[in-house]
């Protein structure tokens, strides 16, 4: 018989409430109680579930009978609140980016190896049925030898003053990256912009180079007009676009591409556009069923711990590439 | 009386035809003597027009009668041929790029200047219907303060041997950004990669900073999927996308933005897109039709050769950023 | 102070449990009970309102203490759990189309007149922002002259074994054409098709024509590979389409038209296309509240009986006009 | 070796240029003549084809020594133009619809039997490259059983004073028809709308239906926003979109479907979109070198006189239905 499994969450803001559904509609698995110290939020989760416990003290949840503690709360807190879960035993899914600098979530890891506790960051997109096609093509060979990668992440808000665009929206793009090829970049530069508010960047382009020839390029921004996500792989065989905002068409296959030679040093190919049909689920929900599996199976997460750690250590190179080259007042 | 112009062509490859075409159907204005070394070329400019003269020696052109000499020809060439039409008393109509370099291009504004002849690049855009109303947009203040500009000239192929993708494609945005914002950037940082044959860059990324504060980023590739041709200006009131390959909604303005604030510390307003009525004209028709207007009067054409110096200063200074980082073997 | 509403609900198909969302989160509103024969649909929302009274029992919602009873069971069964509910003093939401013909919706409006009480159907693009602002459009002439409407709903699916496709979907354009005209059509003609299942028409065209020469076309479809929502107004002065599928430019205004002339016979006018920005609002949401804003005031409903008998005749007449000239095995 | 061909050419509206330009560049052959009434139109032929024979008297091209002429005028000339150019012994090609009614049609197909000449109509879309392909997608069972066709013409203008919208528009869609089923549809029904100019229809809707129970709608307006030119058509198997206006996405093939069952009634397919990659081909060149062909040798073109005379008869039934149920004043 599967075991039951019960769940605390820390924050209400943006993703908890989202959280907070999936968890509880998963077989076999309750939320037991949330924190958060907005009392109107409180308020709010008591009343669409009167039976789960609210509480403003954090540590309720870590002295709690909980099995695992999500964590959704900002980043620079997400250190302390799941080395504290980790250490009361517990579980954790934090929301992405994983930590704020690379020995932390080192620091991390290594505590959820000591107590062999699952440590699970929020990447979402690691579930994203289109990107596991993607991944999968990639993986088969379908696209060939990988030229570059180009990622487009932007629209209008929201504004943080917590966090820069590149901390906010890049780890998204990170992970993907990371899901796709497989591997880390060996070299990153950034270039990034404080157009609107003096002490925080709202535009970037992240330039990424892997050992292996492949190159990518990374756009985010929190002032466009239109909503963009979009991925595009350019490999010697074939080039695709995941277009995130696209339902009916969001992965695009083109058989198409430039091939060397001599004279002409290059000759083109062009045959038909594919566009698979893939069966939609909610990545989020994919996600909790995949902390359930790992916590029940011992088996590590897809968004485990190390690719949290990837992705904070790519964000810290590309906020590092900065510093030398620019100040921001 | 208007004065009857007589027009000299050198190289008949993509654009020598569609200039011809063009000059021949101006108004009092004929095309008296085309030169091109290839034989082929030259006969099926003389089965199409049989009262013209045809030539594979360079010099018929500028020792003929002609007003004006174009030239279409490859970039390494531009500078001889244009000073040497000069040299001859001709007015003269280069491609873009003007010149290889910033001194020639330089030497060749001199040279018109002494000469007191008409030095004119072939910066096609700035002609461009959309162009001209998105500038007129941005002189009225209509957009407010401009945060950043977002060019992207994308789509597969054509691969050139003589040039790479940032001399081929980037004067096109170059001159854009010169006509939009009516000034040159003061620093610029690309990076270029190439992927498909070891000496040749495909795919360029240039990042472009201005004393005013307003950035702008410069994306051209020989190796995508899809043919992307667009170019977003971000403003403090409005917002504008120009989409050259969407004959019918080719401007967008976005009457939309965030404003600064102190808590919350940026407010967001969305109002009504709107798509203005624009009367499609030929560029290059208008570019024709300003050359011989720019001769019979004596003024300044609006691509003229300064404008051309510009391009060339920012594609150099782009290629120079690139010297100090990577090394293509 | 507002009076506490109390609601019970017929029927947990597709629309009940959105309705449930939708009236439990009125103000001073609460779902008292709810009625359905599938034990599974019963369990499901006892699970998520443990407070709520289930039952299989119908008669239990008409007798219970509720102020309105909302009806979402096939269209069959309308009129008899409607007149049932009004005999019992309750206010009735019923969802569309009000009736299976015109005589029983005729009974039920003169029931709720004579018992004092609220009978609304649920035709929820009444409450759609995009059809009230182009409605407005409309009303205030900024359109001119109407000259015809075409109406486009078409997908895959789904097939229903009790009703055809007109029966279906047309009441969803039948609302909206009366929303935006303010007036029903004199003369229907009706082209059907059943390819799928001999005797389930899935593919129908309606020609409408109104006294003032307006023009109307309805397209629906069961087959159909794309998901299309799509209404084109045609003006003497201006033309609009509202397409429900696309979020970002829901309502396009094209200030483009022909005008009639000597010679030659028509001229044309070609101005600029605006977006308006819609604050989006759920019409589900809408609807519910307007049910209980009406039930507090006495005042009616905008999708009040009135428009749902109008849609019941319009329906019938398609039908009938089809009978004439074709049969189904 | 090639048999050197003479054309003549009457009429140089809208299609003369362009057939002009088109029959001038096929191999081994030539434009001799041109007729006009007009002599704007004659003295510009000139200008751009000093060579050739300009005339405002129809007969010249008739005692010419001509192989072929292609009448380019309109539709109530056709007949008496192609009969007169029959009898003096040439091969015609008659811009589409081939006459204004079907006894005409009859007897030129009877001339040229009679006279061993070819009656060539120019129905253009029988020699695009999409509809090539769709047709033989349907013919090799891709698509499965045809369900229905729909079919969408829609534009802002041109209107005509000499035919209605039917007799504009519908050709195409008649020809593409033809194309695509092979067959002629049994039962037609019209609705026609003439909104603007009180005697010229400029909105119609045909609804047609075929002896193997697949339906037909053809949709055409001369009063519309967009520029709408989509061929839908619905197979079991699979379903199509030819959609003339996306050069890039040109005919997009859905693997989906509705298949019958019992319980549930209807079950579906969701598969994968598949664009194929379409070589681009001028509809126009291929429809004059076929002309060529078939006068070389002496086999019928793919848009014979049969298939003009289908389209009339097609065309002359939608008038007639019409006929019956409204007047025009």
């Amino acid at each position: 018989m599967m075991q039951q499994l019960r769940f605390g969450l820390i924050g209400l803001g943006y993703w908890g409430p989202k959280l907070a559904r999936n968890l509880e509609s998963l077989p076999q698995a309750s939320l037991e109680i949330v924190a958060d110290l907005n009392p109107l939020a409180l308020k709010k989760a008591k009343g669409e579930r009167p039976w789960i416990t609210i509480t403003d003290r954090i540590d309720d949840v870590f002295t709690s009978n909980v099995d695992a503690v999500v964590i959704a709360t900002p980043v620079s807190t997400h250190f302390e609140l799941a080395k504290q879960a980790l250490l009361h035993g517990k579980h954790v899914l934090v929301e992405k980016p994983l930590t704020a600098c690379v020995a932390e979530a080192e620091e991390l890891i290594s505590l959820a190896e000591q107590e062999n506790l699952i440590l699970m960051v929020g990447h979402t997109f690691q579930y994203s049925p289109a990107v596991k096609e993607l991944r999968q093509l990639i993986q088969d060979g379908e696209l060939g030898e990988i030229y570059c990668v180009e990622i487009e992440r932007l629209n209008l808000g929201l504004f943080r003053s917590d966090i820069d665009v590149i901390w906010d929206l890049a780890p998204h793009d990170a992970s993907i990256l990371l899901s796709l090829l497989g591997k880390a970049p060996t070299r990153i530069e950034a270039h990034a912009h404080a157009h609107l508010h003096p002490s925080i960047y709202d535009v970037a382009h992240l330039n990424l180079e892997y050992d292996s020839g492949t190159t990518a390029h990374i756009h985010v921004s929190w002032l466009h007009p239109d909503k963009v996500r979009r991925v595009t792989v350019i490999g010697d065989k074939r080039m695709a676009i995941y277009d995130d905002t696209n339902p009916a068409e969001m992965l695009k296959i083109f058989n198409k591409g430039a091939d060397r030679g001599v004279d002409p040093i290059v000759s083109y190919r062009h045959g038909a556009i594919t566009i698979p049909h893939i069966e939609w689920m909610e990545p989020l929900r994919l996600e909790c069923e995949d902390f359930a599996r790992s916590i029940r199976t011992g088996e590590q997460p897809e968004a485990n711990g190390r690719i949290g750690l990837e992705v904070v250590r790519l964000l810290t190179a590309a906020q590092a590439s900065l510093r030398g080259r620019q100040q921001i007042a």
